[in-house]
Parts: structure tokens; C-alpha cells; sequence
């Protein structure tokens, strides 16, 4: 395993306390296990959210605390789901009267410890709401897409929420909000290379020299195609067919794009992804608004991209365009 | 050699392309291949900061063209100086009457280039000025500082240059701020695995599977030392005694440090270099100010890292806190 790290029991410990020195200004931890991130000081007078989710994914999950994004995040061990006490930790803090909102990806552990979380908070009388973020058009159809995993669209959901209640709507409409930019999220992924868990010591799977996988999951869960590298236009074609036939998308249609590495793609190749999706884009009259181009949502040094459309309208514009603050976010 | 591109032969017109698609606000090229990064339109009445230098670094070179930064960037092919063409275009775009300073790495040919673009630059009544950056302490000792290959320091250089610049300092001092910053710039890096040129379709070096190289340059150049993986903590100490042994940090010095990712090793690695480095320095009662932490100037695919540290005075801390508008640059 070749990685720069210390004693892999400490890993995640270790980034976060690094993340909270290089931005003190941004992040701070709350106990001595540094599993809960959170906003130096509560926001008050609005509607709290909250996120948490499996670690290795940096800016997802805990890299979007900020201003006018999350307030609170709980951190998990590496592709596992944090406690449901971290998660309640982060409830509390990001509770300032006015109730708060649990964004959850798709995942079994992460959704069963947010339902016991808000049980819980509601007992402390906190008002609480979830949304589940469920993109990946590659890890089921669209007549289950309530089982689909919640990848790199969660960047979208936070900011769409985050925005929401900065911008003083209540916890209803901050939820509703967020959903809307939950359903209009679609995603997919190629994969080039593993990643490798570090208690694991190996990667999590085997791919040839000069194979892809569309579809792959942020975990390495297994996509829907398996086949030999091919251009980055005929990739990104795929990728884009996948998301068209999942959602077709027209003239006058008006979409923000996140052009995604999962880690050790190097930028140069995110911006010819992007440079072929313009040009679809433009070809079929869609406007592209805003678009996202860099480290979003990654796997450790997984090598690969993936692709995240957000059909907008008035409202998920008018939100995407209120300016935040962490150090992962560029406003526009 | 796995790489998401198309033919080799287009990689740098094709990112490029990119680029100014994904940010059109920023970025727009000038003729019709895509070698002169400008911003969309000149900026009056003060100072043009250009650079120029071989592709595959991004953001280093043109990824820092914007506001507060450069106003024009020659683009070479990959790791290959640009032609004089291009970078005589960029002065002419960045001059509006108030001269031009050329930001120069320390490399043969990009040196050669830009001194007989400055000579052009005079005949047609431009004044101009160079800085050559040097920051990369592994490349020579300190004393024959003056043949170090230029580095991350690159990007210190392009914002107190561009802050000046826009300040309105005139061209004397707008130079003399950048030959401070210069000054003030130690680099050294870390290569875990090699870069591939696509035109090449090779890796540039062969590096055992757990095997590391500290002081390679970001065209993989030779470092100094090659050994066995050691924990990060080690690492970032051997990186940061290389840096002290050049130039000796102490109690109440004040400093900016950059930790750069090369291209594929995952932020949260980064940030395990940054929790060593941020505890040196508090130990050696070194203040950090404006800390960087992410891939800012890159090798492609290389894995590894490297440490920037610019020594400050009053002049470069307030030079580096005035706000710039890029895609890879985050504000205080």
C-alpha cells in the first residue's frame, strides 16, 4: 500500500485535525475523537444542516461545512458509516431553534443512523427533516431509483439547502428545497483505477492496465460496463448516453454540471470531459450554467471521473448562485 | 499509457479548450491554437503580469491567469517551453501602457524565449521587466541558488504580482514585490510515482512499488534521495529539514506555506503533511498565515507532493491577503 500516511488506525483522525489546522477559520472539531466537523461557530436564527456520511471522499462529506453549506457533518471510519452519537452531536450543535435538515446518501448504515439520530433529536425537542441523495443512474434503474447510491450529486444538495436556510427559509421549505435538488441531481462514473482502504492494506478491486468501468460506485462498488480505455470523447459520450436515456434533457433545458475526479485523475482530463459535454450540451441547446470542474467527491486515489446534471429551474439557480464559503466551494 | 484524452497530438489545444469553456468569464484564447491564455478582457491602467511554460502542470501556468493574477499566459506543448510567438502575443494583450512583467520558471528554454520576447517587447516600445523563480531547494545548493528549477513558489510569485500589479504599484515596484516574493520561496517535493507524457505514452521514470523520491522535479527530474515508504509524519520531516537546512526558521518568523498535491495523491494525504508541518512550525514558534492545501501545480498523474514555504514581511502578507478571482485560487 502505498500511501503517505501514518498508522492507518489513525487516518482519519489525522486528516480531519489537519483539515481543522489549515482552515481554523472554516472547521473545528467538537470531542476528542474529532468525528464530528463542524462550522467554528453556529450559525443562529437558522435552519440547521447536517451531513455525515463514510470518510475517504474529501470535500464529501465533511470538507462542505461552511458558510452557506453545512454546519455540521459526522465523520465515519473510511467507506463506513458513522455512529448514530456523532450524528446527534452534529444535530445539536447545528440546532439554533429553528430545526434541522439530515442530508443522507443512499446507503444502508448512513440512513438507518440518521432515522435513529432524528428519533432521538425529536425527543430532545429538535425539529428534524431528512433528504436521502440518491444520483447514481448506474446502481439502479429508474423504476427503483429510490435504491440508487448517492454519489457526487450530495456537493449539489448541500449547497442547495445550505443556501436555503441561509437565506432564512424555514425548515419545510429549506427540505423541500433540498429535495427539489435531490431529484433534479443525476450522476454517473468511470473508473481507471482502485482505491485502497487503508486498514484494508489492498485495493478494493482488480481492473487490467487498460481497462474502464462505467458505472463503479465511490466505494468501488461495481458499475454496469466493463471494457478497454477508449477516447475521452467516446467515454464521455457513454457516460452521457447513460444520463440522457436516464433523463432526456432539450432545448431551453438549463443545467449545472459537476465534472468530478475521484482523486487521482489529473485536472487537465476533467476539462477535456468537460470540453465534450459543452459541446452535447450546446448541440441539443441545453445551457450550461455554472459548471464544476475538479475534486468534488473522490475516492482516495481512485483514478476516474464522473459526471453530476442538475436540472434547474428559477428557485435551484437563484440558490446555486448564493455565494459560500469553504475551502472546496467557488462561487460563481 | 491510461489516460482519459483523445489523440496526444491535441491534448494541450484540448484542455485548453476546456478551460475557457468551463470559465468563460476568466479565460478566452487568442488565434487559433489555443498557445495565449488571456483574460477576457484587458485590464487598464495598471501593470501586466504574464507567465508562460511547458503544459502539464495545472493550474501552474495558465490555470492562474484572472484577476489579481496574471492577464496572459504562453502555453507550451507538454513539459515543453512555448514559442516566442505566443508569449510576445501575451505581453502585447497584458500591456496597456503601464509595461509589462514577464514571470519566468528556471528553465533553459523558457528563459531563452522570454528574453528575446522582452527584447521584441522593447522594440515596440513596451517596457518590460522579468523575475525568475527558483524556489526548488533540491535542485541545487544554495550556493548556486541561482540554477534551481522553478516550482510551486510559481504561484506565490503570480499573486504578490498580480496584487501589486493591481494595486497600482507602478513597474519598478511591481517587479521589485515579485523579486521579494521570489526571494522568499523554498520548495521541495516528494515523487511517489511517475508522469506520463502523452506524446510520449511511457512513464517518464520507473519508481518501485514502495519506493519514494525526495527532491524530483515536476518533469520528474532526479531528486536527492530514493528510499523505502515511510510514514508521513517522516516524510514531511525530511521535507521540512531540507527547507530548514537552506534557510533556518525561527521564533516569531511568519511565513505562508503551500502543500501541494502533484497531481493523483489524494487531498487527504495532503493534509496529513500539513498536521506535521503545522506542528513544526507552532513548535519552532513559526506563524503560519494563509495556509494552501491542494493541487496547485501539478505533473499530470504524478503521485506525491510537494512543501512551498514564502517567508513574509509586512509587504508580501498584505500583498498575499488582497482578493484574486481564479478558478484555483481560494481567498483568505
Amino acid at each position: 500500500m502505498k500511501k503517505l500516511i501514518n498508522d492507518p488506525s489513525n487516518y482519519v483522525d489525522e486528516v480531519v485535525a489537519g483539515m481543522c489546522l489549515a482552515y481554523p477559520d472554516v472547521y473545528a472539531v467538537d470531542g476528542e475523537t474529532a468525528r464530528i466537523l463542524r462550522r467554528t461557530r453556529a450559525a443562529k436564527g437558522k435552519v440547521g444542516v447536517v451531513s455525515g456520511g463514510g470518510f475517504g471522499h474529501i470535500p464529501v462529506f465533511a470538507g462542505y461545512v461552511g458558510d452557506g453549506l453545512l454546519d455540521a457533518c459526522a465523520v465515519g471510519d473510511v467507506f463506513a458509516s458513522p455512529d448514530m452519537n456523532p450524528m446527534l452531536e452534529a444535530v445539536r450543535f447545528a440546532d439554533t431553534g429553528a430545526g434541522v435538515l439530515c442530508i443522507v446518501g443512499n446507503y444502508g448504515g448512513d440512513r438507518m443512523n440518521f432515522d435513529m439520530t432524528c428519533e432521538m433529536a425529536e425527543m430532545e425537542d429538535i425539529a428534524t427533516a431528512r433528504v436521502i441523495v440518491s444520483d447514481d443512474v448506474a446502481s439502479a434503474g429508474p423504476d427503483e431509483a429510490e435504491k440508487r447510491r448517492g454519489v457526487a450529486g450530495l456537493v449539489y444538495v448541500f449547497k442547495i439547502a445550505g443556501a436555503a436556510a441561509k437565506a432564512g427559509m424555514d425548515l419545510a421549505a429549506t427540505t423541500a428545497a433540498a429535495q427539489k435538488a435531490s431529484n433534479a441531481c443525476r450522476s454517473i462514473g468511470v473508473a481507471m483505477s482502485s482505491c485502497t482502504v487503508p486498514q484494508a492494506g489492498k485495493p478494493t478491486f482488480e481492473i487490467g492496465d487498460m481497462e474502464i468501468e462505467i458505472g463503479m460506485g465511490i466505494h468501488g462498488e461495481p458499475g454496469v460496463w466493463r471494457g478497454p480505455l477508449q477516447p475521452v470523447d467516446a467515454v464521455t459520450d457513454t457516460l452521457l448516453d447513460h444520463l440522457d436515456r436516464d433523463r432526456p434533457l432539450g432545448q431551453g433545458d438549463r443545467v449545472s454540471v459537476l465534472v468530478n475526479g475521484l482523486g487521482a485523475t489529473p485536472v487537465e482530463e476533467l476539462f477535456l470531459i468537460y470540453r465534450r459535454l459543452h459541446k452535447r450540451m450546446s448541440n441539443a441547446g441545453v445551457e450550461i450554467v455554472h459548471p464544476m470542474v475538479g475534486n468534488y467527491a473522490t475516492s482516495m486515489e481512485m483514478a476516474g471521473a464522473s459526471v453530476t446534471i442538475m436540472k434547474l429551474d428559477g428557485e435551484l439557480e437563484q440558490l446555486l448562485s448564493v455565494p459560500a464559503d469553504c475551502p472546496f466551494w467557488r462561487n460563481l
